[in-house]
């Protein structure tokens, strides 16, 4: 017997009792009867992953019968029955970094048309709290996992590749080229800023990058090395400095350290817009305008990066669509039943505000 | 025969050899053999919602033997046992709205520690949509359900609680009393905004409110009303424009709307902080200087609030514990087993920064 239930208070416009049969919870076996088709004729048909085995005017004819007689699939049963759960399991550092929201949402918005839900959790970079959470998402037999949560080495992505769970990573990428990802155009975005500020007459330009563990890290740096040679400038080791975290405190330490060191520049980039406001912060604090005494690049164009004192010139990053692609990519390999191994890099933009100006002579 | 599984791969400290037993995936049974108890004792000891009925020193033998054989509970075969999901729906209109990644990471988190998962969906207040979430959700079984989306009459709650299902309102709340919720103080959010700028002088103070069908709609205006009346000032309806909804544009269009009207005043509380971005934008177009000619007062205190420019004085919302308390309270009707009927009402605090000065004389 199905194990199927109908909940007729979420279908508040239609008559209740069309929603059970003969006082029981409506089954796929009445919605079968309904259809006048076989049981797993109508099991197919209702499930997205296998209707395309059904004929479409059948499919169409078992999803009138299940509206007809108010037929709910109870998921949990379904799961039994396909051996999947139709739940993604997602890991991110902290919701409230302003990054996320809008690749969650991204990821939500496409899941959800397949008929997939999202299981979200922060892990805020603790890697035994991340491991609980794996097991327990793994205990909830997720059908795939999308983590923007990776380091470089990431070991763990290679072992869940390993035992066949399908992995996409978002956003951070690991130096494993093999393991799927969906992020930024990192390299080509760090060369919208530098060329932005060489084409306003900067030469000296510092560097505020972030934590060298992630790929966000260590890429953007070395896209700025290499872009600026590429605009024919030496790199200064005294204009670089490193935060610890891609936030605007670590930020504004790493950029009060670089100040102090009293090499001139006339501009800096941002490994992120948060990494951006600690600059302004410090520049703020002593009294060094922006953008007369020095202009600021950050990189993301984050949810307010247009309110901030001055409005910031930064590189946008589509981080919706990052969130639908990475959905897709993962919901591509769970349907084909292997690892795509691709990465997929979204094109940036430069949005130019008024944080950036032609360098004082 | 318990379903259950062990992951190696996620516990990469381990020794995998512990993992398993003899060959086969490790079992509550094998749990109950290493800590020399029944296994419904195992069982009850590993549920963090049974564990009360077995003996502390037992209950500690077991999650130790557990550890030892390298268990880890499979949550759908659980489920089938306990008829529990462990997991909770939550709906929220956009999580792209900054007012939500805080209520969102306080429910993660408070959830987690009870080894709930938190299942999100986004609406964009749209009921079609809504309606489908929530038999989707429904059909996955979820525990209960917290839902950030509701309108002042909210049917669809007063039925899922008819039929038994547990949910707590988040931030919006209902007309209707006994339907649990929790939510800022906004009557007493207000009275601050208020009384801050009668402090300062102002005496004709204008109102910028967002959709009456939501509780934070009309709340809210019915507390400036009160306020004004109680510090001795009459309420001008030409000060008083309503936007459509709680968004920056629709805001701006409210606010200039009002300013056409041509009456005087020299202040305006804004129902929530994008309102108050919204008041900022027409009157940047339209040169009258925050806060020398006018002073904005927003409403939630938002991320980036301080950077705003100018930064804004808003009323704080402590919506971090919002989300924590509106997890604990659906735990404990869950708990429970019953609708506890409580409304929690968080205190707000006065956050004055540079958008409010007395007025000009």
């Amino acid at each position: 017997m199905d194990l199927v239930r109908t909940d007729e208070s979420l279908m508040p416009g239609k008559n209740p009792a069309s929603l059970t049969v003969r006082g029981r919870r409506v089954g796929l076996a009445d919605v079968a009867a309904e259809a006048h088709v076989h049981l797993s004729t109508a099991s197919r048909a209702l499930n997205p992953l296998t209707e395309g085995r059904v004929r479409t005017s059948t499919a169409e004819r078992v999803r009138t019968a299940a509206a007809r007689v108010g037929y709910e699939p109870n998921v949990v049963a379904r799961s039994l029955r396909t051996n999947r759960t139709y739940t993604i399991g997602m890991l991110i550092p902290d919701l409230t970094n302003p990054l996320f929201p809008p690749i969650v949402r991204g990821i939500e918005d496409r899941l959800s048309q397949d008929g997939y839900t999202l299981l979200l959790a922060n892990t805020d970079g603790d890697e035994e709290r991340e491991r609980s959470i794996l097991a327990s998402m793994s205990g909830r037999r997720v059908d795939g996992l999308l983590l923007a949560t990776a380091r470089r080495d990431y070991p763990v992505v290679n072992e869940l590749l390993a035992q066949g769970t399908r992995v996409v990573l978002v956003n951070r990428t690991m130096d494993d080229p093999t393991v799927p990802s969906v992020a930024g155009d990192e390299y080509a975005g760090i060369g919208l800023a530098v060329r932005h500020l060489v084409q306003l007459g900067h030469t000296r330009i510092a560097y505020v990058g972030g934590d060298p563990d992630a790929s966000t890290g260590l890429i953007r740096y070395q896209a700025f090395s290499s872009w600026l040679e590429t605009e024919g400038l030496a790199l200064d080791p005294a204009l670089v400095a490193v935060a610890a975290r891609f936030r605007e405190e670590p930020g504004a330490s790493a950029f009060a350290e670089l100040l102090d060191r009293g090499s001139d520049f006339t501009a800096v980039v941002a490994g992120n817009d948060l990494l951006a406001l600690g600059c302004y912060d410090v520049l703020k604090a002593r009294s060094l305008a922006v953008p007369q005494r020095v202009s600021v690049v950050g990189f993301n164009d984050i949810l307010f990066a247009d309110k901030f004192a001055p409005p910031l010139t930064t590189v946008r990053v589509p981080h919706y669509q990052i969130g639908v692609k990475a959905a897709q990519l993962l919901l591509e390999s769970i349907e084909l039943g292997e690892s795509t191994g691709m990465a997929v890099r979204l094109a940036p933009q430069l949005i130019v505000r008024e944080s950036t100006a032609p360098p004082l002579l």
